[in-house]
């Protein structure tokens, strides 16, 4: 089926000047969910990856279905104060201010390659700051795996030393 | 594998005197997600389901390997202001306070069968009023699914009147 015409746009959602793009529809599509996972395995080499982690909320949904998928363990990466025990963490900018993201230290182990994984990039902010946290606490990112990419705000430009798949992208990088 | 074995135990997370049992282990060890999504589908009757909703956050990660699993839509139940469109919300008592849960209307057709998948059941109140939420955008509740159950919290109560699975349940609900 075609993905990309199940998306759903809304504009000025959260906020005026904003045309939201919402997968909620791909979601809910029985069938497409296993599209979505197939898709994003296509050029990934899924014998070099680990575990595939997810940026709350949404990337659980990716990370976790490709973890299901491929046997792999999934790993979360936390808004500030969720996970018990010894914690990394780090600090990025959002749309509207500072945001904290955490992973658990012995969640991922040294070496580890871990596949990154969030539905959306779009100023690429909290990707580069999932792909240090990941680093911090001994991993290797094997890159990104995002269902919604929107190039103008050219969030590849802070993520552009890793590998990256995009099942949809709108807009146009060099605008 | 024991699913149990994987659960940590943190004294005193996220306040003292709450034992906190964290499932993040059984999602990071490769193969036990799968275990999860079986064991979750053991007693369930799959052909009268046709989604799985997901409580955020962690919820999402059980609905999205039981549609995954199952070949069935995938709803996300969010936090306030989360979800374009037409939505339904609902407020409901949370440990510290109040919360909001909203669905998008659209999101749920006439008499559509909704199973509702959450991490954890503990006092009741975040699945009762998904239970409601779903009702009111004219659903219907097939059950609930849960990984843990923590059976002193009495969350059973609330939610009797639907069936529901809870795969690891600590202490006695008659405590």
């Amino acid at each position: 089926m075609d993905l990309e015409s199940l998306v759903e746009e809304f504009p000025d959602f959260p906020k005026k000047g904003i045309l939201f793009r919402d997968f909620n529809p791909i979601l809910r599509k029985p069938g497409a969910l296993e599209q979505v996972a197939e898709e994003l395995s296509r050029d990934i080499q899924v014998d070099d990856i680990d575990a595939f982690a997810g940026i709350e909320s949404r990337g659980f949904i990716i990370a976790s279905i490709m973890a299901l998928k491929h046997g792999k363990g999934m790993i979360t990466l936390r808004k500030a104060g969720k996970l018990p025990g010894k914690t990394a963490k780090t600090s990025y900018t959002v749309e509207y201010g500072k945001d904290i993201m955490e992973v658990q230290r012995h969640a991922v182990r040294r070496d580890q390659r871990v596949m990154i994984c969030d539905d959306l990039l779009a100023t690429g902010g909290t990707a580069a700051a999932a792909a240090s946290l990941v680093e911090e606490v001994g991993g290797k990112v094997a890159g990104f795996l995002f269902v919604i990419e929107l190039a103008d705000l050219k969030g590849a430009s802070k993520i552009g030393r890793y590998d990256r798949v995009s099942l949809l992208t709108y807009g146009d990088e060099s605008a």
